[in-house]
């Protein structure tokens, strides 16, 4: 059984999503390990992870305009703003997707679904770094 | 320590919650660990995991009515709607709920709290093959 | 590989968030575990777990707004309301927000970014007394 945690760093252009999964495929493939599970984590809360539709740019489009919708950038009453109108709204938009995911491993391979891809969700406006880290489990 | 994988199918019959707990605590028994952890995992885009209230059907009622509030199937302006009005909004649905989740293990029981089970949540109208993977790691 | 399970109660003092870092990081230390993942469990419906941002109280004052009013305690046509208006209004935040949570471990310690701090988020108004299970898988 190995234990084995990496990290990466995903440069970032404003909000909207960014697919991850090849970064996470070649972590899992440089490990070796063929059964156990991929825990994805990110080290950030204004930024989060969603496992979307990989196919149709249209449904990731869809996810980006229903979150401006769900927690616009003048909802009112916040008071967390010191960093701008992207401040709360950008945890509430992160805590209502996901900070950790965890993909189990069969025969070296995420199984993951064929229209099943890992984003990163970045909530602010200003480019960023984020850092992902990905730790394996298994034989 | 072991590491196995493994997957079943639910057949849905349209929106709202299946419960799984009995399927995952199956795999589980089967495998002999006593102390670890078991991740739940859907391999697909439109439908979700949830743990909820297992005992009171009227909590998963509420459940249902509220997502469908949450993200009617009119919702304005999406554009992923190729396969129709549940579309865009079960991957909406789908990424407000959860892909994984990860249970532990004590004395080969799951450490599920006394009223929580394990559900898949179908957001798509028509009947669907869903498949679940279940990975166990522990002693 | 080392897999440990054990658990701790949080008692809460109605509705908000409680900080548990601390409290899995102890596991964790005692332990022993220098790489693997820890998964945060907690056995309700009516609670659940974020992870936010850990600095400012204003971001967490924010939060508790937020959802009071994405899912208040008026929320028309619910029917799970036995034990009152936050019944079933608890469980849709919880299923909102997080029952798991996975976080990586390196050279002994939780893989937290800067900003993050574990919280128990309490949906019921009244004092409850909160189950939070910890799992550890490692070496």
């Amino acid at each position: 059984m190995n234990a084995i945690t990496e990290s990466f760093i995903v440069s970032t252009r404003g909000k909207g999503t960014y697919a991850i999964t090849a970064d996470v495929e070649e972590i899992l493939v440089r490990s070796g390990i063929k059964t156990g599970i991929v825990t994805i984590f990110i080290q950030h809360t204004s930024a989060s992870l969603v496992i979307y539709e990989n196919a149709d740019p249209t449904a990731r489009a869809d996810l980006h305009c229903f979150f401006e919708e769900l927690v616009p950038e003048d909802y009112p009453g916040l008071i967390h703003t010191a960093e701008g109108p992207d401040d709360s709204t950008s945890h509430l938009k992160m805590v209502l997707t996901r900070t950790s995911e965890s993909v189990p491993v069969a025969s070296g391979r995420l199984q993951l679904g064929v229209w099943q891809g890992i984003y990163l969700f970045e909530h602010r406006n200003a480019p960023h770094r984020r850092s992902v880290v990905v730790s394996l489990l298994g034989n």
